[in-house]
């Protein structure tokens, strides 16, 4: 298991999630800060395209691809069973820190994503928050960021996980 | 770097290395053997689909990023340099055998696919190569196969590494 930090986002479907993300994202890395992300999908998936030697690697059977070159790598492998979020992070490598989509029900430090016309409450806990971002006006014992700030929850990912290595 | 046994396929542009190592991978998978693949390649490439969440996170700047699922995980990792087959083959994880196209260059026993009509010689030396898989009657003090016998090259692979474990 790896100490890279792991930061949860969770949010009802239809709140912004991934656009926060995306953001959030730009934002380390103005910072050079190395971001590796993790997207939760409940059903089958199909990444690669049709016709590619991966694609017909995988067709025939293949129970792992990887296609490699002098800028990326790629794996796609089959599982019985769903990895953990930690064995989804241990893939990821070295970055500084790891941003997750959809494992609501993971034990890792999480950040809300909050849009009061979707819902009048919250999904998490205070305690299982790191920050609240949201259009409400929360007094949680909680930091609370608007919905366009992803620069503040930046500065706090920074200032909770990272100030010492940076 | 793992012990599972790496198989490297070589063979000049045409010969058919790709619609070979499907089949093979069909003879191997009859024989319930689980199989990584993978697949160099000289320029980058785009495997996500343009607008799917993982594509936004790449796009905005993440070093790396994971899909999972209950039945299949995906990772795309950026890289500066890039990675060595030892490497690649770690990130497939736990798998009977990995056949690989493209490292012409690794010190892995080979498999040639050799096509008389594509080149009166070969590529490999004969004590680089664990099979030859050729329209040709060569004698070369190894294994030699027809372009059709990947069901001949499962067994001698097999034979060759998996014996015991199977």
């Amino acid at each position: 298991m790896s100490s890279i930090p792991v930061v949860v986002l969770v949010g009802t479907s239809g709140t912004g999630k991934t656009t926060f993300l995306e953001k959030l994202i730009r934002e380390l890395k103005k910072r050079t800060i190395t971001v590796g992300t993790v997207k939760h999908h409940d059903h089958d998936f199909d990444i690669d395209k049709p016709g590619k030697d991966t694609w017909r690697h995988a067709q025939a059977g293949a129970d792992a691809v990887v296609l490699s070159s002098p800028s990326k790598v790629a794996l796609i492998r089959k599982v019985e069973e769903e990895l953990t979020l930690d064995q989804v992070t241990d893939l990821i490598g070295n970055v500084d820190i790891i941003l997750v989509e959809g494992y609501k029900r993971s034990d890792k430090p999480k950040i809300e994503i909050h849009r009061s016309a979707h819902s009048a409450e919250l999904l998490s806990a205070p305690e299982e928050l790191l920050a609240l971002v949201s259009d409400g006006d929360w007094q949680i014992g909680v930091p609370l960021f608007d919905l366009d700030d992803a620069c503040g929850v930046a500065t706090l990912l920074v200032d909770t996980f990272l100030a010492v290595s940076k």
